[in-house]
């Protein structure tokens, strides 16, 4: 009955600050800071990590396309080598951030367009999964439930971490329903709480139609960058921790 | 008998080439590889570490002021913790792709405009030899011989490798005498090598005006981005082994 | 009796906000507009320069060194014609934007560490307004009152509007308190109102220590970027009415 | 019988250099000069411009997505508004170097991934258009002959010049035949003149298989960046002439 809460931390920019991190660490067990390429300067980034020890959180790379003007939202194409450098250039900076702090990384989490590509594209996903093996093939790689980038994480013989998401809404087939169709995102409290308990009661996916997609969770995904976003956080902890399960860091649910 | 022959390597970028890598790696034993901030992209480091590897040459970060089109030989000036985090960050970029590629990072060398302050600057010498230390206490700094940056090392119970340039003059107070004064670069292939046996032999930098200033010196950095310079690396390393000196990795000459 | 009021306005950046722009632009007469450099993409820039427009704000430029992170506030050193050249590429490009939404560029004022710079380095107050007259004759420096940057437009035969800083008090030289010596920010709405009654009252900067430098003064920078400072400039603006001046844009205060 | 021949330039990058822009503009009337965002940085482009202007060249911006690293190659995906603006951006910027040298620019070229798309998206397509006509109706959008780009420009209203290259073999539907197949690139002189030569005679694009797509010609575009491709291009330019035609600057052949 362990389960692990993570979320995207380390986002702002120089001058400019974005998402409640010093909250969302108490209440989260990983983190997945961004590595410069979408987000996160070297300060940021060292400053991200020394509070995440701090809280115990456990350290996740969340690496990115280079396009911090987009946030590492907008698709880009590049050849599978050029990618793999990529991921492995940002895990090993954050690792060095880590080093340098003390703690060390354990798991990596793609950002944005990189992450959704992944999940659909079993090459790209192959080659991130690649990347990771190489840099340390001790790095749990945690993947969206269902999607390629798990499957490609177990390809390449690495441990890897099921996530879903606490506020997003499911299809038929196990894919997040697309942000802009009814439903999508889910922001009231209790049906978050409900939505997040009824997946893991049912020991799978449960789609906005209803149906049940068996698969093993490792991890729920929270965010802190809207308004009530941590206090969705800490009652869906609430709840899990009141279920009688126990929230940890990742390389403890595995 | 030993001594260490350093080259600034890896700066080609994207689509852009520069230096004679494959060349240099065959005469030199130890590479600064560039990572990213002035040049070097995490395809180049990845092929760079690679070629290194082997060949044997020992794998150091050459990190830089953020400042491609710069070639990081602009002067800047950032709050040291801002300064720590951004030397943290390349050499661990360097480390985790030593680390895709079976090898790891044994020194540190800052580039351009952040090596010639921290050499004249012992508060910024202090800030890259912390950052140093930080992320691994086991890392040399290699440094200009008789320089703040060479003495911050010290300071900070690194271990230290002084570096003479072979196609460099020095002043009477040991400082490389500035580009653009007669005799500054000493391009003469004879000339350059009788520059360094002559400081090899003295025990300590020689100046452009006979004097001698006694010193340690570990590694001898030569170039490999202008006509002839490949040429110039062989013959000093043919004369050195010559004189019965070893030309070792930069490991194995501390 | 006429007075502008102008402020740095665009400098959000992609995901990241900051400053209010849409309040402030109802307050001021001239907006100084971030060119990607140190804030402002392409598409804040446009946004900015269609809300400017739509609220019939004067329309300047705020080139920048290159450094998103640093916000610009970093001091850099580069080559004259590479100052040159950038400032050139900046002006250019909000020119740009401000052709494709029917208005025009009327000033341009350095930002952050290159204002700094160029208030004290002759010779780079110099390559600044080189550039400008070199892109266009026609286009007005905005300069701090009594800087070296006020002197080299007038040297470059531009024509220079003199500036005076609502929310920062003068040393008896007539330069800016550093930010962190006490008194350095004028925060009190009153205070600062009173700071620049007296001033133009006085017909020149009136130092920290009552000392009056005479010089003439065409354009007041407020801020938007902290709590209460929208409010500050709208105290301040109406102050400025009350006491029967006309505040209007910049091309109209010369 | 007037023609133009077109080159990208300018696509140095601090101090990394790339083709041999000085011989081409001796054999080119109009010159796509790399806007920062793929490749040249501000002082590139100001010597790009000057060189060109002195030689009686037109003066084109050439536009490209966000990408140093990848030289603009490597697709993207953004939003029509941020992609406008992207565009805007850059042509002004160069429109800047050119007023500080006296000449303006008077066409836009796309490169790269950006052209790619454009010639085969009809939306992204538009999205150029309309930023080259936002920022000066006047403009000539230099676009490939029978592309997507060519219809949107005459959609948005703007004048249109058809591009051919020289070096690269059409498919039956008048695309280019992808690199990597065989004959995609033409390398041998006589056969690179040939195949310009047939089809300006014939009146449109000659496929691979033989096949006539009649179309208007205005431009046909030449490289620099390979050996022997000056060379080319200076071949074809006789070539043409030998044949009666005048090559002239872009806007002298609409």
């Amino acid at each position: 009955m362990k389960i692990n809460l993570n979320a995207d931390l380390g986002e702002s920019f120089g001058a400019w600050k974005m998402g409640e991190d010093d909250a969302l660490l108490q209440v989260v067990r990983s983190a997945n800071i961004a590595c410069g390429f979408h987000a996160g300067d070297p300060l940021v980034m060292r400053n991200t990590v020394r509070t995440a020890l701090a809280a115990g959180v456990s350290l996740g790379a969340h690496p990115s396309y280079p396009d911090l003007q987009g946030f590492g939202r907008r698709p880009m194409k590049m050849a599978p080598n050029e990618l793999e450098a990529m991921v492995i250039y940002q895990v090993g900076a954050l690792a060095g951030m880590a080093a340098a702090e003390g703690g060390r990384v354990t798991h990596v989490k793609p950002h944005g367009a990189l992450n959704n590509q992944a999940c659909e594209d079993a090459a790209l996903a192959d080659a991130v999964a690649r990347a990771v093996r190489a840099i340390d093939p001790g790095l749990i790689l945690l993947a969206p439930v269902l999607s390629e980038l798990y499957k490609a994480g177990e390809r390449a013989g690495l441990r890897v971490a099921a996530e879903i998401f606490a506020d997003r809404a499911y299809t038929d087939a196990g894919m997040l329903v697309p942000r802009g169709q009814p439903g999508a995102v889910i922001h009231d409290h209790d049906e978050l709480v409900a939505h997040v308990l009824r997946m893991l009661d049912a020991g799978g996916v449960v789609s906005q139609g209803g149906k049940v997609l068996p698969a093993v969770m490792h991890s729920i995904c929270v965010h802190g960058d809207t308004p009530g976003a941590v206090d969705n956080a800490r009652r869906l902890r609430a709840a899990l921790e009141a279920g009688g399960r126990e929230v940890v860091g990742l390389p403890d649910v595995l």
